[in-house]
């Protein structure tokens, strides 16, 4: 059954444990191999093939590691179950540090025709060409410095350009000085631990972003959590935690999409001012407002350097570029010396370009646009699901960022909803990952990102959702 | 005398630490305000100024941060030595990791004729024309993918040509799964140091990779230094020193440029497999290699997964895309999925435009011709060497790579070498900072780098640090 063939030269020159791997992968793809199959111990395929154990092993090994097989104890190897296999491909998009690259991924996005991903921004309206003409600028006016790297902390000018797009459009006070420009927040992270001293308490948004959660508990940070719902914060939980650092996304809480009140804000400061702790705060899409008028930014309202203030070029430009950074208040700025040894910075050429960006008033005219754009897509987000499921479930979250929450009025669990979604062809998202400590609400809260689906197909993503789950609806 | 002015609007609404701040850095650098200087009391400041103490407290702090006070206990502030300002700005060239951003780089510079700078690399013969078209070409095709988060490990498809390329050029023998793309060897580095279990000594070179090291050290673990010199390597110090995993540069040891033999290269993995230990192999600059014949790299001849092997396009291509790779050993691959969180890619922009460039050609054409061309600069500069100096210099390390090592014989320091090459303008490197032991050989030893100077530039160098140094040549 286990036919695997094996040349000491095929063509590709492939290592014996390489042509184990892809024989079984691809079998595994194509469903020849059916979930849930115990593969042949290592010792059966060491007989049948004739060849030392340590290719067997490797190839297992690789399997397991791209999440294809899992290991029994005392007992095998099995191919995972297709279906949760998909299922756990969904989960897994929220933490969008790791998209698996192998063609599975491919074969799992084919199938749906829409997907409300949290993480993705529109590419339509992507300024390719004035993009181009930028990187082609700089290529021909910096050529002279291209042999040399730069400074690790970033441009200087970019780091100046920066400083002054922060101080007008979020009222950030800072000087290039206390910039760092990075590859993502999860760089930022690795930074800010290196910088910081004496901090073992970090509190957290509960629900909040997993990704910089684990970087902390890996870190061997304790975490603890602060609820927040849609319209509370667990202020004296904080004020009774202990905690010498606290990670907040005033602008758009992640998940939940709650924007801190102006007092909260406040109190936030008065604690951290109170206990000698830091706040991060994460404006990850601090430039998208729709309803209510914009608060002022944490560390605008903070005169003692308590902030450590992170933004990002993913939301309001690309992902792609792998671009962030970091406002760090001035004490945390005398250790930098000392640990430059961990500092790199992303691509000099596309940092010139990005400078030359926001300079010649492109990035301003971008930011207008993608506003009216996203703004669009918002609103006929929200009368879409207004028209088709009427009372059945609850919008919260929804005057900023780029995604929001509906609350489903069903007896059907987050899970059966997605695949219920998934079987009509459209992928949304339930971020019970960001919870550390899980728990069951009354209804099921499900999160669609609206920033990288084109305006004609929103109606359609939820008319197809509607028929997936209007049977479950509770009268 | 310190008349510092404030406003509370200033054109550029600075805040107050930030108006003192430019204030003094200016004046300080203009040499209007001179060397050791005490600066004012915060509290005489403070009186002066008629402003609260955290300002100026800011302000000073940050002149500190940035290098141009130093504090002395129980006495106050003061400005720097320039000449010592100098100097350090040179000993820091090497660990090129965190160039100072301000002004005075641009000053300290500009003194210099000739930089002799290692960390360098060519900018004339950078492909420009080549790499805008590369870039154009992904914009226009892969501008669907541009609002999405791609593989944090890298591209797929890059790693896939990354794989065939070292398969060909440095018969690194690996699948596209075992590469992780990165930012540069420190981020590398991070990641690797997320993935080893167990492991707290770290056998190192000495003298060694600065950067790397401090890194190692400052994540708590111990590093073992193991002399190594342009004819010998302490093997017998690393079989007792019980470390288990070892950092090595054998195709052109950095700093010393010794070419690692290859009876040593099979030492080295016999020593790993006796012992579980791992293998770090930086090939930096693996590309470029004058004389003798290639040795195959200690990824080729591993058969038990203990290398990990390291490759960088900085030195080949350009450090300003800040883009490396690092081949893991199947092993380590398993816990990879779990510390997902700490993966952050390079520009995905990039990284198309580098596949692309590998895959139609360009990047064995440029490397070709970069090979032809260091070549040249290489024995144009053994040549000129040899005129100028004849027997007053010894030149070691020249065999690969793009630095090389005089010994100098004389009766004068490192230090005193650079100062008199500076006083005529040329930069040149002194590498003590590499090592943890800092010993006294009975001659000087200067680093070279000449892959950053223009042909015709070279002789012109080596005739000034003639001059700069004849007179202490011991007969
Ligand atoms: C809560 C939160 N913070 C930060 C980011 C930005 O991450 P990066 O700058 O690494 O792309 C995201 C991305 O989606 C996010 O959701
Ligand atoms: C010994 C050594 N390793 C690695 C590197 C490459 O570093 P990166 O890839 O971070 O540019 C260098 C750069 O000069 C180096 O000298």
């Amino acid at each position: 059954m286990f036919d695997i063939l094996l040349s000491n030269m095929d063509e590709t020159e492939n290592p014996l444990y390489l042509q184990i791997y892809n024989q079984f992968r691809e079998r595994i793809l194509t469903g020849d191999i059916q979930s849930n199959t115990r593969l042949p111990s290592v010792r059966a395929l060491q007989l049948q093939l004739n060849i030392s154990k340590t290719p067997i092993e490797t190839a297992y090994q690789m399997l397991v590691a791209e999440g294809f097989v899992y290991s029994k104890p005392q007992s095998g190897f099995y191919v995972i179950n297709m279906d949760e296999y998909e299922s756990r491909q969904q989960n897994k998009q929220p933490d969008y540090f790791l998209n698996t690259p192998t063609p599975d991924e491919l074969s799992v996005k084919k199938k749906y025709i829409i997907d409300f991903d949290p993480s993705a921004v529109d590419n339509e309206f992507f300024p390719i060409r004035t993009w181009k003409k930028m990187l082609h600028h700089v290529l021909e006016n910096y050529s002279n410095r291209i042999g040399e790297y730069g400074d690790m902390k970033g441009e200087h000018f970019l780091r100046k350009t920066i400083a002054n797009y922060l101080r007008n459009s979020r009222r950030v006070n800072c000087s290039p000085e206390q910039i760092i420009i990075g590859s993502g927040i999860s760089y930022s992270i690795t930074i800010l631990t290196r910088l910081i001293e004496g901090i073992r308490y970090v509190a957290f948004e509960e629900p909040g972003f997993e990704p910089v959660r684990e970087q902390f508990l890996q870190n061997g940070y304790e975490i603890i959590p602060i609820e927040v719902s849609n319209n509370s914060f667990g202020i004296k939980k904080l004020e009774e935690s202990g905690a010498q650092m606290i990670y907040v996304t005033p602008s758009h809480q992640f998940p939940t999409g709650r924007v801190m009140p102006y007092t909260e804000r406040e109190y936030l400061l008065h604690w951290a001012n109170k206990h000698n702790a830091y706040i991060i705060e994460d404006d990850y899409d601090g430039e998208f407002r729709y309803l209510g008028k914009p608060i002022p930014s944490l560390q605008s309202i903070d005169h003692q350097g308590r902030v450590i203030y992170i933004g990002t070029f993913s939301k309001a430009f690309t992902p792609a570029l792998r671009m962030n950074y970091m406002v760090l208040p001035m004490r945390l700025l005398k250790k930098l010396e000392s640990i430059h040894h961990f500092l790199s910075c992303p691509s000099r050429v596309e940092q010139w370009a990005m400078h030359a960006f926001i300079e010649q008033g492109h990035w301003y005219r971008h930011i207008r646009r993608m506003r009216n754009k996203y703004r669009k897509k918002h609103f006929t987000l929200m009368e879409c699901i207004q028209t088709h499921f009427a009372n059945k479930v609850e919008i919260t979250g929804h005057s900023a960022g780029l995604h929001l929450q509906i609350t489903v009025k069903t007896r059907l669990h987050e899970k059966e909803l997605l695949k219920l979604a998934a079987d009509k062809g459209v992928r949304v998202y339930d971020f019970q990952k960001m919870r550390i400590n899980k728990t069951q609400s009354s209804y099921p809260s499900i999160y669609l990102g609206f920033a990288g689906i084109r305006e004609a197909d929103l109606e359609k993503g939820i008319q197809l959702l509607k028929e997936a789950w209007s049977h479950s609806f509770i009268e």
